[in-house]
């Protein structure tokens, strides 16, 4: 580990892609926009699905499998979802390939043309939906609460490993309900359990709110979205819950009789968050030395490393660790022994600083006499030597303070970070210089709000949920607003 | 469930057809051949994954995850590859579609169109080679044992639910080892670990073999098969584990320094099962009344039904229905208390057995007085009434008797249709009349395996791992053998 990596302070786009690909997360393929995601990164992404997939069921939820490849046609069918989605999809046109006539490789099978074209999926609602008008005929049987783990490609231009990629993995929710109230309360349920999972598990904390309808989801009514603030003061949108009303459902005509006989169209709402999640999580809580992870989904919550010289010193050292990596593992604790003898300790203590394990215990001679080992913090960079009469106690106390002090640190830089402005040239001068979320008036216009992303690059993230109204007039156009919404510039 | 699935002895593939809808499990889509595994379905296969998933991980495997396009040129790279994966391949030609010039719907981009085309995988073996040529550099790296949970797309002329789709959810795992006999302890180890897996999980027994050069994969030096026998007499092939010797290696050129600083290709294996294993389970298992479900992958192992004519008798009798539900949930059993009172018994015990529910509890009025509920099980239609005393003991009994007792009436199954013949004519009579494995002996030649399927439709499944030597002449061609290999039609 004798590269080091880019500094934030010079070069946070460079930091973090470097981060990524030497931490072991991802690195990019040979196809433009897919990345690879690699073992380490993925346990992150696993350990996200099994709480978030725990979470979804806890609330009736249930998983099922829908076609990847949609009909062409399908898309067109809701008028504002085919305008946000028909630019950036792959196509399939043909389903076989022939040797090439030249013999040099295969080609496209011109025979084998497809009568329509299929879609790979950047979302489901159109395929899912129009599976649901099957599904739905009366009250008993809504609501219809399903979910689905998979893959979706949006063509990126501009692809960054997590933040934006062709090929996503995700998670899509697609619920349809008998009323408004009931879908209107799904939509902020699902909310709730996101904000909840960022807050408890990756110690990230979120600003809930609406998007306008400029940055709404191609097809709903309202898309509500939680914001995070990443370490550079960009915003990075991390998840959406949308309000479809009965759009979807009028679409692709799916109705139900209610408990009087009577046929209404059915309420819907999706919600989804992806791999993306992985990209916030390291932009929020890591530093130049590499990764800092949450205990709570970290891959590894404490590596210990054995420290000898002598053949029978590694014997006795690495003995006595095997027996702490036991009694860590009955408790439930992630623990790694890395008893490899090919690495030299400090290459180990460097290699597991970036990749972010919370916690590295050492054990060598001395501590075998003194009935002791020696634990780092990751966060802090702390140094404590403890009895092993307690370790596990400790090394379990020490696990939930560290995934408490990252999310104070970040709610702390989020607060210090978050500025109030009356004027736009207060507005530009912090979006420019300091960046973070900015709470300005805005006469809630598309035309003013474009025109302020034109100027400064700064986009409305969201008009809070929990902000109180306040009479103000507009930083841009000085008409009158009724409260402050958030902008920053994002990711 | 007024209607009545069509009889298995009159015809076996419209029964199996209509179970896999009626009881909820999957569905066609509009995309031929693509299918919808609706949440029964897809919670089979999530205990499938979480399962097999425990066993990789258990072996030292970890899951990653590869990008789902692959540049055409790549499937080229390997000259076997190709030519078995060519024909049936869903290509992506372009990134953006369009509004129409004539205002209706979209098309596609002309202007979009991709410099090289992009296959939907089949299988990744391409990019995974590809990726691992920078991941390998020395026996330090080795063995690299990686698995993904992904979806592929085979294009499919005849597609049947789970046995036959374009698109299949499966899991791939893809290793690389210093040396060919780690390479074939590999594919060995992982071929046992789906062989227990069907046999403890889904009560299914496995024939082990090796496939002929003629039934190998594209690219593989050996492929490892494990075979069931269907109620119709008609074997299916459960999974495949493939020796990959040095042929991908040599293809993308992976090398790594032995301890010895020499230079030399890896040796590769690769291995897979999808969600054809659910259409394995539907049809070792199965009856006229719809599925039976082993326990342990039953997503409902016990349902409970109130009975009760007046309102209070419904009080009592859900009251009591419910500290019973809590018992067995918290002793782990997957319990399903159905209290709607819109469906009446007799409906929902058709229902569950559609559903193939292992155990239905029925609680009524007198139970509450005797202190007893009525069991029924699902295998054997036997039902019995206990007292709730030792009801949850009493359960996870059962349970366990029904998972052997489907494990031994399928082992009895295919005993009694295995058939050794001695001569073509009584190949050709047990092949048509009576189905089933037929053990016979066969001369090596891929000339005389292919004549033999065109004339009985029949191919040979697997050289039996597990078979003795035995001197013998080939039915079809009259030349010397060693072994019996063994026959059957298949899916």
């Amino acid at each position: 580990m004798s590269q080091i990596l880019p500094k934030r302070t010079e070069d946070f786009a460079a930091w973090y892609n470097e981060l990524v690909k030497r931490a072991g997360l991802a690195e990019n393929s040979p196809v433009r926009g897919c990345m690879i995601i690699k073992p380490y990164g993925f346990a992150i992404w696993e350990k996200m699905q099994a709480i978030l997939d725990q979470a979804f069921k806890a609330t009736g939820h249930a998983n099922a499998y829908f076609p990847m490849l949609i009909p062409k046609s399908y898309l067109s069918r809701e008028a504002d979802h085919i305008e946000g989605f028909a630019k950036e999809c792959a196509v399939v046109t043909h389903y076989r390939l022939k040797k090439a006539s030249d013999g040099q490789g295969v080609v496209v099978d011109p025979e084998a043309r497809l009568e329509e074209e299929l879609i790979i999926r950047p979302t489901s609602e159109t395929i899912i939906w129009h599976t649901y008008k099957n599904w739905i005929q009366s009250y008993r049987d809504l609501p219809l609460l399903i979910n689905q783990w998979s893959n979706i490609v949006r063509w990126e231009m501009r692809p960054r490993l997590f933040l934006r990629t062709a090929e996503v993995l995700w998670q899509e929710g697609h619920t349809a309900h008998a009323t408004r109230v009931e879908a209107e309360q799904e939509v902020l349920q699902m909310l709730n359990i996101y904000d909840e999972f960022a807050r408890s598990y990756m110690a990230v904390p979120l600003l809930k709110g609406i998007k306008t309808e400029h940055e709404r989801f191609a097809g709903a009514e309202a898309t509500y979205t939680i914001e995070a603030l990443m370490q550079d003061g960009k915003a990075l949108q991390a998840g959406t819950s949308h309000f479809l009303g009965q759009k979807f459902a009028q679409a692709f005509d799916v109705t139900f009789a209610n408990q009087a006989g009577q046929l209404d169209h059915v309420w819907g709402t999706s919600w989804g968050v992806t791999t993306r999640l992985i990209g916030a999580l390291i932009m929020t809580h890591s530093d130049d030395e590499g990764l800092v992870l949450p205990p709570r989904l970290a891959p590894i919550q404490v590596v210990i490393i054995p420290i000898y010289k002598s053949e029978t010193e590694q014997k006795l050292v690495v003995q006595q660790a095997i027996i702490l990596q036991e009694a860590l593992k009955a408790q439930g604790v992630a623990v790694k022994l890395d008893d490899r003898d090919m690495y030299k300790p400090g290459w180990k203590f460097a290699e597991y600083e970036l990749k972010g394990v919370p916690l590295r215990m050492a054990i060598g001679p001395k501590d075998l006499v003194n009935h002791t080992v020696e634990l780092a913090r990751r966060d802090t960079k702390e140094k404590i030597t403890i009895s092993v009469d307690n370790m596990v106690a400790v090394i379990q106390a020490l696990l939930t303070d560290i995934q408490n002090y990252l999310y104070q640190r970040a709610v702390a830089f989020r607060e210090s970070h978050t500025t109030s402005v009356g004027t736009y040239e207060a507005f530009k001068t912090v979006i420019a210089q300091k960046g973070g979320f900015v709470l300005a008036h805005w006469d809630g216009t598309t035309e003013t709000e474009k025109k302020i992303q034109v100027e400064t690059k700064a986009t409305i993230r969201c008009i809070p949920l929990d902000a109180s109204p306040e009479q103000g007039t507009c930083i841009y156009s000085g008409k009158p607003s009724q409260q402050r919404v958030v902008f920053a510039q994002a990711y």
